[in-house]
């Protein structure tokens, strides 16, 4: 018999210190691990099943938009990532080189792809004749490497997985419509699937897309009161197409330079997940994505028990609505206590417990995760009742996520107030702000805080004086200290 | 309007030059196109989403059979890679090496994976403790690199996309079988998806995995003649647990290495599948996994045509089930035939034709593209003929495939013989061989053809001489020129 490590006694309080407890947590609970590589990361099977649902159900999004998946190359020439200038400062002190083939040094170096919009770029060029051809929506999955100094598993990876939108468009409109739908789609998907409240708006200057006209991003608030970008839109103008030659012939006829978007979200989202939902037990997992929604632990004391109890696990199974995800914990070599922490700590939505006495009264008992409320429910009603559960589980996480955001949102008129706030309990401060970028990083060496994004409502707030300078302004924006 | 370019006219005969007509369908169906990264390629929309068919059924196949996905690093250090002699001697050659990250030059070299097996490897030894933690079954979807000296798209590029499975067993007898599930899995999903017949068998010392105790592999003809290796499967003994110090205490107490297998399978699928079915007039897509199963191309000279004809289109795309893939190409810029020829080109499986005559008879018309066969189907019987259609179509594409095979199937009892057949007609060749790598080599370097492998049913093929050194054997090989 192994001896029963205490998962959850060891897991370090969010409150003692969160940085240890997200780390703690996605160990124990079998996310993801370390490699022998400088800054990356292992996916562990239940990180992926995760990360799987994810694809799964945004890229049924991304398809239903027009969009199409492909693959591109995962090297790009240095000639071509340094063909756009702000593209190749902003990203060349990230990039991992690859100088050598075989046995030969190579003439010119390649990177690992940091993003694609060079390589994409040159093949798009090829392709666009005519108007014809489009808008060209096109997305790829894809691994891609910026090499960071400081790492944090799933949030700041030197490897990463994500999605890649490039899109081309005839027309100026075009290409701001498909920037603002694809936010849309990732606000929509956030929220409804991983149960994420997200603020959109507009970046900074200082803060967009190394090549971008304007960034716009999607903001959510972790429970340690900081700040994450969950996705970004971009509007790339004609940066890139005047850079990669992309052009077409109008519909009058003449030759114009293609207007771009591109877009993408990536495995940071499940550090956001974490950080969102979870709690001193371990994980939370929205229903909606959770690789498991729901575990089964059945509980006996001897072999009579045990062949009843099995029974009737095996007639729920069989019960349950095909598409559930529902695993039955039958190991005889833990005990349903230590199981019970077990599936706690990685988060799995609702536990149904089956004992001698369910067995009797022909009914099962739900556990819901995040509040720990039971139920008892007759056998007959728990194909209707579970996936209503779970989706009354996913509704409330969302909810509840929209109230920790509330109270933690708040305005500052002035420096010091700003200050008071993130020194004390951070959070998201709305705050006025005259749109220059030397206030911007005055703000940040005093506070901590950086400016999240410029929320799209940010003109409705009437107008007041920026909290650096004191010029009028009608800008509130959106400050927090971030990962 | 756009002038209409006549694809077809401008394809290469199969029988004048096949490595030629090969390249133009590729390229001229958009299933790829090259990238501007020595011997890399693009994947276009059409032959990734062909590649997502391919993925998501045998993904299927994968976990049905236990297996979970995970994600392993893109990056290996040189120490890691050079722990097993074998291995990196076979893959050294080929490796792209990253000696940069941003502007420091690396203390060790990092390999892109040529294969996982390294750092997978590593990372088993420290989650594998017992008994209990076998069988551990992943697998993985990648994007690997081999820096090649001669490419071909889809058949040997720089980085081609794959999966690769990773298993870890508690006795040599489990290693085994799992070696020979995967190989059978990759069969029923190479013969029932693609509707390509494969002959399982052995590979020789000579041309197994760099590493491995053995290389299973399933070998199919394409129709040029040439051999090509679909799918391998390794039975990794314990070669890496030593290297890696993967161990585990084992039932009765002691600590020992454990017993591995790994498989994999590539973009060179579709390689396969295009050389399989294709033909002078473009490809052929089975239908388990063609991008557009049904292409709908509608008939009309006049507006009011083009009214009642557009009305019935819609009509069908409703009365059709929502799991078949169907497409209506409703471009007034192009003409039917226009039409016609591009979807052969691209190997839609079914045309369906609908003109105002269609209209008036309230029926429609099925054209297949492997044997233009035409049929008149009732709207109100579409919904049921046009989903068996496509399945007598993937039975007819695989029985002709294996009537290909067989007639471009012999026996040679000399060495004359085969290479008689090889320069003459190629195809697959049977002939004795005594075992010895010496003979192996030497009919290659006489004739060109190499020992694709061992079938499996060799030895019940009685007792002959070997071809090459008239040594008596019971070794029935399979010959061919290879990809």
């Amino acid at each position: 018999m192994t001896e029963e490590p205490r998962f959850v006694e060891d897991l370090t309080d969010q409150t003692d210190n969160f940085s240890r407890w997200y780390t703690e947590v996605i160990l124990k609970a079998e996310l993801a691990d370390y490699a022998p590589v400088r800054g990356c990361m292992v996916i562990r099977p239940y990180g992926f099943a995760l990360w799987e649902n994810i694809q799964r159900l945004l890229d049924g999004r991304i398809k239903a938009t027009g969009h199409k998946n492909a693959y591109f190359p995962l090297l790009v020439p240095e000639s071509l990532l340094a063909a756009e200038a702000e593209h190749v400062e902003g990203f060349a002190p990230q990039v991992a080189w690859v100088t050598q083939g075989g046995n030969d040094k190579l003439e010119e170096r390649l990177a690992i792809r940091p993003t694609s919009e060079a390589i994409i770029g040159t093949m798009y060029s090829k392709w666009i004749q005519s108007h014809r051809d489009l808008p060209l929506l096109i997305n790829q999955w894809a691994n891609v490497m910026r090499w960071e100094m400081t790492t944090r598993l799933f949030l700041r990876t030197a490897e990463f997985l994500w999605q890649e939108g490039h899109t081309v468009h005839r027309t100026e409109e075009e290409g701001q419509e498909e920037t603002m739908k694809m936010l849309e789609v990732y606000r929509d998907f956030v929220e409804t699937e991983m149960a994420i409240p997200v603020i959109k708006g507009r970046k900074t200057e200082r803060e967009k897309f190394a090549g971008a006209e304007a960034t716009y991003s999607i903001e959510a608030l972790m429970r340690d009161g900081k700040g994450l970008q969950a996705g970004t839109s971009h509007n790339l103008g004609q940066h890139f197409a005047k850079v990669y030659d992309i052009t077409f012939q109008d519909i009058d006829g003449e030759r114009r330079y293609a207007w771009q978007a591109s877009w993408g979200v990536s495995t940071r989202l499940i550090g956001a997940l974490i950080m969102v939902h979870g709690d001193d037990a371990g994980l939370i997992m929205p229903p909606n994505v959770a690789p498991i929604q729901t575990v089964i632990v059945p509980i006996w004391k001897n072999d009579e028990e045990q062949a009843s109890v099995s029974a009737m696990v095996s007639e729920v199974q069989a019960l349950l609505p095909k598409d559930l995800r529902v695993e039955a914990d039958m190991r005889g070599e833990y005990t349903p206590g230590w199981k019970y922490n077990e599936w706690e700590l990685r988060g799995v939505p609702v536990r149904m417990e089956i004992g001698p006495k369910d067995v009797q009264k022909r009914s099962v008992v739900l556990v819901r995760r995040d509040n720990r409320k039971k139920e008892f429910v007759p056998i007959d009603e728990i194909a209707t009742r579970l996936p209503a559960l779970l989706q009354e589980f996913q509704n409330d996480l969302f909810q509840r996520a929209v109230q920790f955001r509330e109270e933690n949102t708040c305005e500052a008129a002035t420096l010091e107030e700003l200050n008071a706030t993130i020194s004390e309990k951070r959070g998201f401060v709305k705050a006025f702000w005259c749109g220059d970028t030397k206030c911007e990083e005055a703000v940040q060496a005093e506070t901590g805080a950086t400016i999240r994004c410029i929320p799209f409502d940010a003109r409705e707030h009437g107008k007041g004086k920026c909290i650096k300078c004191g010029a009028e302004s009608d800008i509130q924006a959106l400050f927090a200290k971030a990962y």
